[in-house]
C-alpha cells in the first residue's frame, strides 16, 4: 500500500537508503537532512514530498522524494526514489513512481524532471526510467566528478 | 573594478535586477532572497557567492550569483548574472562571467552550469553564453511553464 509515510518511518528510510550499494556517504547524508528538514517544517514549508510503499506487515519496501522546482509552474524534482535491495526489480519502483507521478498531477505538476548518474552501475536505473516513459534529454559529462556525467530524464504528465 | 560586494549593495542589486524587463517578480524576490541569506550566513555556509563590478564613482554596474552544487566534486551554477539596462552590451557582463569562472576555478571549480530560458526574449542571454565559450547542451521543452523551454549552458573551465 503507498501512502505518505509516518514520522517514525525515518529509520526505516535511512537503512534502506544505507543499503543500496551505489549510493555514496554524502548521498545517504542527503536523504537524512532531507528527512529531518520535512519532519521539522512539513512538506509545503520544505518543499519536499515522499511517499512510501508498506508490505503486508506494515513494513516500509520503498520511498520516493519529490518537490516543486522553484521559479517553474507546475515542474517538479524527483530527489529521490529507492527500493529495499532484497526487492528490487520485484515492481515496488515502478509502483511508487508511477503513484508520485499522480500526486505530482494532484498539486497541479506538469512535468517531471529527474536527474541521475552516467555511470555504468547506474545502467539499471536509467533503464527503469526509460521503462516508465521517460525521455532522455540530456547527459553533461563529468557533472557529478570526473567521469561521472550528469543524465537527465524528464516526463510530461 | 570587480570585487566582492559589501553588505550595504543589497539595494543597488535589488535596484538593478528590478530594472531588467525580463526578470518575473518571483524571479526578482528570489535575488532578494538570496543577498538576504547571504548576508545573514556568509558565502561558505550560504552556498551563495556574488561578484560586482563598479564604476569609476564606485557605483555597483552588475553582478553575478554562484554556488557549488551539492553533491557534486567541481560542479558550480551560476544563480543570476545581471547588468543594469543602461550599461548592457558595454562589456559589465563579459568581465563579471571572467572573473566569476576564474574565482570558481579558485575555489576548486571545474564545471559551470547554466540554466536560461529558451524564450525569444532571451536570444541575447543564450547569445551571450555561446560568445563567453558555453557549450548548449539541452532545451527541455516547457520546464519554466507552458511554452518557456529550459536552455542548459555548460563550460568546462
Amino acid at each position: 500500500m503507498i501512502s505518505t509515510p509516518l514520522p517514525t518511518d525515518g529509520a526505516r528510510i535511512h537503512e534502506i537508503t544505507a543499503g543500496i550499494d551505489i549510493f555514496s556517504p554524502e548521498e545517504i547524508q542527503c536523504v537524512d537532512e532531507l528527512w529531518q528538514e520535512t519532519q521539522a517544517q512539513g512538506p509545503e514549508r520544505s518543499g519536499y514530498h515522499w511517499l512510501v510503499e508498506r508490505g503486508e506487515d506494515g513494513q516500509v519496501l520503498g520511498y520516493t522524494c519529490y518537490g516543486p522546482r522553484a521559479l517553474t509552474s507546475g515542474t517538479f524534482d524527483l530527489f529521490w526514489i529507492a527500493v529495499d535491495t532484497r526487492l528490487q526489480r520485484g515492481g515496488v519502483g515502478r509502483r511508487l513512481l508511477a503513484a508520485t507521478e499522480e500526486e505530482i498531477r494532484k498539486l497541479g505538476g506538469r512535468l517531471l524532471f529527474v536527474e541521475t548518474s552516467g555511470l555504468p552501475k547506474y545502467e539499471p536505473t536509467r533503464q527503469f526510467y526509460l521503462g516508465m516513459g521517460y525521455t532522455w534529454e540530456a547527459a553533461i559529462k563529468d557533472f557529478y566528478t570526473e567521469g561521472d556525467d550528469l543524465v537527465i530524464f524528464t516526463k510530461h504528465l
